[in-house]
């Protein structure tokens, strides 16, 4: 059973830093989940830097304690969890680095183990899908972000961090019949960068249909969405108001604070959840870790989510048994 | 036609910094609107630094897109538009500064071409009423700032960034009777701050108020207080919370958050404004360039106020032009 | 009579900085309410550098002016107020420095001035409560924070900055019956820390049930528990989101922005209030000053309740008078 | 006798910062020197915002100590000093600003305090050579600066950062022929730069030909050309080299380091020295306060040097004595 | 002919950024110089953004003037230059970025026009010696740098800013046999790395070597080497010490300082000096432009060896004409 | 056999940072050098938060590479090395961590690995001379820092970070009449400050005499001092000029380089070293890891004396062997 270094006991400020103070261990024994790191920002077409952000997130992530009284739960009652460390990416070169992510998660995914993963740019979400597609087959993607990353190519190159989940679909990765985007906003090339998205399948919900829904629908609508199938959370940083979140790599205002930033994870709870990312932290642009603060938070609500998964598994079959006896 | 390099053929960090990647000249041909910077804060009585505002939000403003998807326009379906450069501001002579302004200016004015003006504090708004005055004779004055601008001197100074709006009015520069200030906050030196406002002819919405009327009550006011008279509008980037708007010289805390900025800005359309400016920008207080991305949005959205009026004009004159055939 | 220097007649970046721009004066003659510094740091957790905490604040504190438009009145109308300076505090010894406060504190008690104590880390409470109790006995305590620290020790060490309310309730200094903790949130250790808490008379008011209460009720709830019992208003800047407040030592996401920061001190006009702090500023984790501008105008708000307070007093006194006559 | 408070009784970071922990007082009697700030930098023409450069160095200065190793001798045993605040200056205004210089000097003066000036800009110094000039008559310039600011304009204006000491000249303020330059570098408008001033009657000594003679000759001349008129120091921050002082507004690499910053100002000793400047410290490009440490210890060597003046003057004195006896 | 706008006359902080106020303009017409950037960094083993390097440097350089005191020559009496832009990289896409390079860089160099190149990381000196190659043939390197950069690969990849001069060799595309490396510093993979280069053909004159044989010594061996070949300069700001030059990927500290970093450049004057490329600004890194104001210096002093051949061409064909009447 | 991952094969920013990418492990099985860090502050008299320096130096230390080109060797040709993580110190209890440093420490000793220790303050090192003296009776001391931290007490407080050279001398952990201290500089209490150092028997060489000394002489007094007794070398980083290393607790102006810091450490070749401190890195005050640079090449110096040492001992035995065969 892993679980983190009691801060009450050991000053928080001490030892090397793993994420939350979890143990580094690259095992998927005894594991329910396990945080990763990509550290790739060769894809980003704007500010670039994301490499830093799995280091960044973990230096702060020490501030997290095991018990979320949001949720009540003890993360650790229900789960053991380690931080796997980084992924070595290959800076310049995206394929060879899709290669490598695909062979370290596999073997955390055939052992059932939760990822949750740090980018790097957005351009990561392609090389997870292609591992969770191997498990899986065709996944839910339930998508935050302010901007679609539909988009086809950058300056005629295919592979950026704004076209991840239009390869995806052409790829057969996602499902996009229950799959959903969350937050779009800013200015855009033109109406297509949205309507393309829906051409491919996906129920898109800009901001300003945010707005307007308000927050339970829209939590409706993702819940319907995805349906009882397999879910792959794709978490843009971007998504949140840059003043909650300036470490990042295109910025755009307007966006949610940094409580609806968590609520929208929380509200996730009930759906089939078997990975998160959670990408474009830009620690270069962070200022006083509040971006990483924010990030570590909604990566610890995503691993609540894990450990909620398995107290509602264990609870229906408890709930089995007493039927059955 | 004048409009932005196609960041998805051109990188946005490649080139020259220009507002939104518009070509720099300094012509009045087939020209809708100009943006142009008055880098002047001698008349600054807090902090100081304003003369680099300009050059800030232009180096952040590469990520703007053409298309506004929450007014549902293309800017250049409708407006050619550049970027003008800097009139010469005479750092330490206010005086030398607004007959350079009112020189620079007027051949725009004159063309036609709507100025949308970045500062340097606040005080360089009576250099543009100045000219404004020249074309549109007093025009109507939407104003956003925690500050009401109006005292009559600092130290015995008549011409501060404080005492703006008062000149303006003694030099009959402001259609008062149809102009209005909103979001007024912090501590002031007596109620006289806000009551000699009024008495100068102001309609006065302080942040109080503001936030008791609501949203749609405050744009309704703003619309029947201007009226159809020509609207110039000055929006101190101090009007937001300084945690969204860290960049600016005297800070107010308690005030909107970047979602209601731009909202304020966009609910302008339908008035008939001539012009526009943008102060108060503090790059050495801005971090991670938060101030210039919500300042460059704000700037966005006066731009595409610009786009929906002549929108708004084709489409009356082809509306004539059906009715008349 | 203690005023601020006016800041239209000489610069408000002129001048040592005490804050407001008061007189630095160790006296309690003619004086209502005297700001203090309290520097110390040593029972801080995670980060470090609450030592800078006082003169951070007074370094912004400059831009304040004497009349309050949100509660209109002007402060000096009926208060004289002084910058008493800092306490000699001994880092690293909290029992000698918990002796020092008391010494200090007690001669402005005795002269019924009102202290508005800035802070250095949370432990110092315990020896502002010391102080207040001497001369109150128990008081009332209201205390805004995302953490109860109620702790009862962090590795064995029972005097840090995330225990004092548990030491002072042992020590007898709190009306537990009549206090209320307001605003916790983010990870625990357990359910039991805020159980505990509650264990130890407090009435508690987590960031959950302060969202599904509402300001009003919540407001109300802080009334109705203290009374008119003497109050101390102890007030933690990690209360308040860190896009507001970014520069403290355990910042914790999700929290109350800068408008209801200020809204829940102005709401507490009407109890009997004699006492304040604000605590945990951080000023190598400010940026731009903004933590510092919303904690001195959270202080200029306690200042604020002091005059009202006079002024009621005043205005009950006259009444009393009238019907007299 | 007024000397700073003991930090190893009083930790330095308690207090109101003033210099050095010296006392705040507006007084003449009993003092031999004065710290005072001149917060003017309208006068700027590159970055400003030397207006916050006196604060910014008394916050760092409290870590100064009374000793002085290198000098070998105790500040307090042979002078006693005030932080004397600073001169209300005029921003937008640099007539009445020299005006209430004058106003403010004169006094230190007449009573024979040496002043210890901290800018502002380096048109400041303008002032105090009109304020030394109506007590000593003009004095000798002994001038450390990258740029020789003997300027006749810039854009027309005739009162800049870049003119005071040729504005000085024309006033009769200075004693061209025991005055000299020393540190000139960087990219020139043209030769002409350099020869204007030579032809003002000072002697120049470029960076390059510092350089070239070495510091014990540089230091030569500079007692040689002074001789025994009273001397006025003029230092400008931007005379070290940025990586040591980057917090300045037009800074120039290649520069001394901060060793040879302070031995400058140790060799003048013996110099007949009647006042001080210390300029062009910006705060908002300063970084941890590199160029705040920096600066204070330049201002530590000028009051040393009032030190060893006085422990001179008292040990002629005696020898006096002696052989008259 | 191109020169400076005067900031005597215009405000150095007027007008949109270009390299030393040059006018921005793809013309290779009457044109002696062009500044250009290559914002490329998808090269870079450890830190990146350095894409942001040419825009930051041109907003620091307003700073410069005409005038060289130190090499006692106006650049415009014999130079036309401009800032020519930057050329449109492929972020993610080395080969493709090395084809524009190609494209952009040909007609400057088929027009004589002299290109002063900033990056991005160093991978772009491939590209540059490629176009330099199409006309001059192998070009002699003078390469001032803290690393040799001719590592083979780096995981397997080929083309990183560490290996550009070891594929250049194999290429063709340099004259080893008069190419020479200076200042190579820091911990090794193996002594292999600096004998490697030899085994390349290169002098590598490591700083330890360099410290050994002095400033003179190393000229003199410089020039030796290089001869009359056409020279290639290249220069990573990472060869100065991170305490002058802080903003870069790959720091290694004991490096010269700004007046050597300056000195080594002007040094070179005599050599035939055909191109220069400045690289590795990381603009994120960098603090109050310090980088930016020293990386401006070195290539204003590439810059003034061209107008320095230029004077010594047009001296020798004086003396032609001379000796032939 | 511990040594680095090889960073030319998987990238520098990836995984869990440890120092200088070592195995993070605490075992002192076929381990010559262990890396550790002891995070405690509480002592510090000015700024605050060195307990942030170890991790702070570990994110800059992925740099470094095995093979040491100064000193030509390859460390792990001779040695094995972890990271040991960091002691749990207790905030605000120097007792009870200097207990648990030396329960830490004392397995290393036992194991003869020498180790490597990161501040945190300089009291931490009363905490390792007790710990070392447990194995080696009195050390020598060779002690780098701009102060003698032999003051008596601060504030009645006698084990602060400026005093653990005086209780170590009293408690008889130093063998005085061999230790010597280096580098003092800047204001002091007075003479005093210096003598007491003598009077308990250091050889002090402050900065003024280490000028005219010059750096050989220097060099040979350390090792004449020294001889050939066990060597504990404290490095304070506060020996170093601020502009080399901004982030410490109490900077002093005019210090050594850069260049200078690395080569008093290399200079230490050939004492009997036995163990090594470097101390008061405070990242809250380091700008863009420059300070953590400078660390991390001291401590890489550090551990190439213990390489230089293993071998030297290897070619004495071979030596011997040969001559005895």
């Amino acid at each position: 059973m892993y679980q983190p270094k009691d801060s009450s006991k050991s000053p928080r400020f001490c030892g090397v830093r793993t994420f939350m103070r979890l143990e580094h261990i690259q095992t998927t024994e005894n594991v329910d989940f396990a945080v990763l790191g990509v550290p790739f920002d060769t894809a980003a077409s704007n500010r670039t830097g994301q490499r830093l952000g799995p280091q960044h997130i973990r230096n702060f992530s020490t501030l997290l304690r095991p018990y979320n009284p949001d949720m009540e739960i003890n993360i650790f009652d229900y789960c053991s969890g380690v931080d796997y460390g980084d992924i070595d990416v290959i800076p310049g070169n995206i394929h060879r680095t899709y290669d490598n992510m695909i062979e370290g998660l596999t073997p955390l995914l055939d052992a059932d183990v939760t990822p949750v993963i740090m980018g790097g740019d957005h351009s990561i979400s392609l090389g997870n899908l292609r591992a969770f597609h191997k498990k899986y087959g065709p996944v839910a993607l339930v998508h935050f972000d302010s901007h679609g990353d539909t988009w086809d190519n950058y300056y005629g190159e295919k592979y950026m961090h704004g076209t991840p989940f239009r390869r995806a679909v052409e790829e057969g990765l996602i499902d996009t019949d229950h799959s959903i985007q969350i937050g779009m906003r800013g200015p855009l090339y033109g109406p297509g960068d949205i309507d393309d998205a829906r051409d491919l399948g996906f129920e898109v919900l800009p901001m300003k249909e945010v707005r307007k829904l308000g927050f339970d629908e829209v939590i409706a609508r993702i819940h319907k969405r995805a349906g009882d199938r397999p879910v792959f959370v794709s978490y843009d940083i971007d998504f949140v108001d840059p003043a909650f979140a300036p470490g990042t790599g295109t910025p755009e205002v307007a966006g949610p604070n940094s409580y609806e930033a968590l609520e929208y994870v929380r509200a996730l709870d009930g759906l089939n959840l078997v990975g998160f990312d959670l990408v474009e932290v830009l620690p270069t642009y962070d200022h006083n870790e509040i971006t990483a603060a924010l990030a570590s938070s909604i990566m610890y609500e995503m691993i609540t989510l894990t450990a909620l998964k398995k107290r509602s598994a264990l609870q229906r079959a408890n709930e089995e048994t007493v039927k059955q006896s």
